[in-house]
């Protein structure tokens, strides 16, 4: 290992764990255009103090427990744990997504915490930190599993536990649908993400001290940026289908499904197969969001289906288009790690729920959380300009 | 070439790309701010989908035809495409503004594809390829010409078959002035792309394994730079005489026509030429607007000021400058692939216009594209807390 | 020195030097997000200006006064112009927020050129030029003092020329608060600031073609985020103590304020004494916020409490955790820097007053200086949208 090496491998998890910060705005952006203006202040407030939580706690807490004490090898062992740090935190913004409108802060602080300590670390030293899983031959290159279905099991429970919000579902059972407060916003989260899954995937491959290295990265970018596009272009003509208009919150999550599937594996394929797992992890996306509906299971921002669904769909993908790799143990994992995210998150959001209480009370949520839990509201524009008096 | 030399290559050209694609990002807001609202879920559509359209089929068909196959070279040749693909995009990008507010979603999409499978490749082969242009010295480093000014050759094709937005001239042929709806989302977007367009410019270096090769990049930022700065000085400036007040979108364009100026040669002036380069930019950018409104060509964004005029200014501006490089044959490329784009262009314009129509019915139009095309409202704020009402 | 190392420094501080203009967008958003609706197309303007003239004016004078002329040495000499250049940006940036909403355009445009020329660059060269600072042994590795505080120096004497604005403060002298107009753009601006910060310190290493240098850089990136990440936490939990409820905009404060904190020394402390430092960061800056209500010195985003009361927090930590660095020594330069700032930009403030007239006119600053002085508001929301009315 020359100077120039180790120099290499520790700038590239820098600049991807910078990148993969960056997601944290993309969350934050995300999630805020798609609740209500009465829920903003809300949701910006959890997704910036989560991303804080999780780092302070992984670093105290859940590093050592996943790979061990921090030390130097092919790279500064600083400069891993802040890669790594930035995955914790993105497993958690995925939770408040779902939760979003209705639950209180300080019971879903304390979630993040214990996310953060135990649940992320535990499951991830499986696979990464080198254990039973990884042994098995169970493959996640970036997290589709690790990080993106944990989030999404992990926010399923929180979400069964909580019940939907207050008038999302009619007396029959149909939803009600909420519109989102401001897609500008939206669509920006999408794009910060979307950037973001370059340092995410593209940091994954762990070192750039060799050709092999950059031309797997480079693979790795190309594909992360095809599967995303693939499933743009896939929710576009999926909702002219089956809506007759093309509907952006769809295509947003047609890209971000994208990306969740390649992420298990976007260093093997061309990128014809990365278009392919793009649109299928798209279409099942798109296909699980009136089945999470039909089921009452309320998702403000759809991040089951991102997350959760195409999450399962990337790490089986590796399974069947890869083959140096098992179906039945990628099947294996993905179901191993979901029964335990699931199971540890139901008992603690349970345990949460009985000492603190998850629900902001009815009148609260009905005026909106942003007032009357956090005392200001997200958007406070001048009336006089509203109505046209400009002078 | 050292394993070194060829990591340092490839990372310059990933490292740029991911900033190419983020301008994907700033040409979504820049045109979502100075849209109305009642058109904005219709550009953020426009502007993801015709991203992920273009890098597609540019994979599909044009990177080959530009560049023949994706071999690794001095770069990983993914790496390139990477690069390059995202130069298509911000191409079709610059579309989107112009024909904003008026156009349907389908047509626009048929032109992106055209424009990404043949018409941005064959140009640009001519020139980046290795073609006729390059070997009669034409030169356009980062792509000036080649992609802003292309861009805008297009766009003007499409405006004039599609006609300015209903209202927006009077009977005696004076604009009607329509006021941007969102100005820090604006200002965002112009971030975004000075953002990127060091990736833009800095990674057409095309490498970074030599002291000479970062000499050049670090010129090249420094030049961007400040070309974008006294561009914007510029404009600050010209509308406090012209108008008798800072105009903010007109110093955003300012910016942007600086760094489209400095686009065809940021590697050779001296800043103080950056300087006269950016502020002769966007002095013809500023002049412009009024002119295309004369000529009825309503452009909602200000895209042909910008990328068409500030595009050809700093194309001829390297014939002036630059030595090495005859003003003669960077007039003359200028004027072949502005001759080829516009009636190349305007020939599927009116293709499509004949197949499948180019504009949304007046009554569409009248009510706002986001409700009568798209079937969402891009900003639904809740009407309680307009009204100051918190509790 | 080789090649690769000539390399790999110059390309830290490009890479560094792009995240730190991406700072200027950052705090182009926070302050647009802060202040309210009729005020917000006049923060966007200053901040895209002041931003372009430090550049020109940096180039033009200050760095030659800073550092002597651009030479090639371990790095490109541009690649140093270009890290150095954002800096200066950063520290006129500050000074926007706190004179928001009240001041006029060119009179603040003239400021920030005696800062960029002469202000900043002579108080830069007492220590990082090698001045009599750096020979006392006076320590500031990104700029806590040298551009926080400085920035936030130039605010203070500017905000008591000017005065607080009309009806901030009841006769009695208890301030009315002023509620933010719009807080996901001031959180986007918060997290990138954040994302910024990483180039601020990182790339304020200056090398990375030693493995001492990346491990330096590691430990930087992980105190730079963990020191954010307590802020966070640490304004979350006392504003629930204080005010029962956790208030986003001082969490978003408390994030910077651990930034500005840890910045005079992100290279030498653990990850708990950099929790330490940042969590003392924003509690200082959380309890200045009323201090200043108190002295009537009005600040409509909290810039002095972050920057300034953080920034000699930070300078001071550094003497009092690292052995090699003396207590008093950094008070000195705490003083020194503070009194020389202080007292030479109440001079210009105050010769501008005479010359220019620093304040908007009653009439304009209570309509509103968006359409008073710059003609355009910053949002134009179609009213039958506000209303429910979709088609």
């Amino acid at each position: 290992m020359t100077d120039t090496q180790y120099i290499l491998n520790t700038f590239l998890l820098l600049f991807s764990g910078a990148l993969v910060f960056w997601m944290a705005a993309g969350f934050a952006m995300l999630e805020s255009g798609l609740v209500r203006t009465k829920n903003t202040t809300a949701i910006l407030t959890k997704n910036i103090c989560l991303y804080s939580l999780s780092c302070i706690i992984f670093f105290l807490i859940g590093y050592q427990m996943m790979y061990g004490p921090i030390v130097n090898g092919d790279h500064s062992g600083l400069s891993d744990f802040f890669f790594q740090v930035v995955f914790v935190a993105t497993t958690a913004s995925i939770i408040s997504g779902t939760i979003a409108e209705r639950m209180k802060f300080w019971p879903f602080m304390a979630f993040v915490a214990v996310l953060s300590a135990i649940i992320y670390p535990l499951q991830g030293s499986w696979t990464w930190g080198g254990g039973f899983l990884s042994e098995m031959g169970f493959t996640d290159f970036a997290g589709s599993t690790i990080v993106h279905s944990v989030g999404g099991w992990a926010a399923l429970a929180g979400a069964i536990l909580l019940g939907p919000r207050y008038g999302r579902y009619k007396e029959d059972g149909t939803p009600n649908l909420i519109p989102p407060s401001n897609l500008p916003l939206a669509t920006l989260g999408t794009f910060i993400l979307w950037l973001g899954w370059f340092g995410f995937n593209g940091g994954s491959q762990l070192a750039m001290a060799t050709r092999e290295d950059v031309d797997a990265i480079s693979a790795v970018f190309t594909n992360t940026n095809i599967a995303a596009a693939t499933g743009v272009v896939t929710s576009a003509i999926l909702t002219q289908i089956f809506y007759k208009k093309v509907d952006l919150t769809m295509v947003l999550n047609g890209a971000l499904a994208g990306l969740v599937a390649i992420t298990a594996g976007p260093d093997y394929p061309s990128m014809e197969l990365a278009m392919l797992i793009g649109m299928v992890g798209a279409t099942l996306s798109t296909l699980a969001i009136p089945m999470f509906d039909k089921l009452k299971i309320d998702d403000p921002v759809g991040a089951l289906s991102v997350h959760l669904v195409a999450g399962i769909w990337g790490t089986l993908a590796v399974g069947i288009f890869n083959p140096n790799v098992s179906l039945m143990t990628q099947l294996s994992g993905v179901g191993l790690i979901g029964a335990f995210v699931f199971l540890s998150s139901y008992i603690v959001w349970y345990v949460i729920k009985l000492v603190m209480g998850l629900r902001v009370s009815l009148k609260n949520e009905t005026q909106g959380i942003d007032i009357s839990e956090f005392g200001q509201s997200a958007y406070t524009f001048d009336n006089r300009q509203q109505e046209g008096v400009t002078n």
